[in-house]
């Protein structure tokens, strides 16, 4: 029992750790619902600032969550595309959109 | 489909907003794992502080999500006793331990 806790908790601890941020999940997401280009992304997420999201997409490259794409163009472009790891947050962020659906009407109807 | 996009970081946000910092998830988990009071709950999680651990019980008794409930015995008892409400994170909790093992198999088969 007390074993299976720790494991667990340690899958659970490196998950959070891995999550970081409050930008890490919505940019996943974001990604996941086929935005590609920085300023969808930066326009998909109210609030996120130009400099964290720069910040959040470094890091999930170095972290193989995205890959960036530079097209020889003019002017150049460049995408960011999720990699099939980035893509296994989906039943989590799945449970947290529900959360948060009912969460919103349980505070609603308490009012 | 902008829209629906919309609501979706919505909801999504109030939940990353509602677990915080990296702490409240731990505590839900052995909360929800049978630990009562607070040395079990703080024993239960390497790398708590008591200070830490003091202040999110705290938090979670403002937000409903635990009940402290104080027994008048010799010493004074104190239990901490998770809410129905505690236990709608469930589902998120068994999502993100999944991960966790998962990506560590993963970083384990990697090496």
């Amino acid at each position: 029992m007390e074993r299976n806790q720790a494991e667990e908790l340690r899958a659970l601890q490196d998950t959070l750790y891995f999550i970081g941020g409050k930008w890490r999940i919505p940019v996943i997401n974001s990604l996941c619902n086929g935005n590609r280009r920085f300023r969808e992304i930066e326009r998909s997420i109210p609030g996120i600032t130009t400099r964290m999201l720069s910040r959040e997409l470094k890091e999930m490259e170095l972290n193989k969550l995205v890959k960036r794409n530079v097209y020889d163009e003019m002017p150049v472009l460049v995408e960011y595309e999720p990699t099939e790891y980035c893509r296994t947050f989906g039943k989590i962020i799945t449970e947290m959109i529900n959360w948060g659906r009912k969460h919103r009407k349980f505070v609603l109807s308490a009012q």
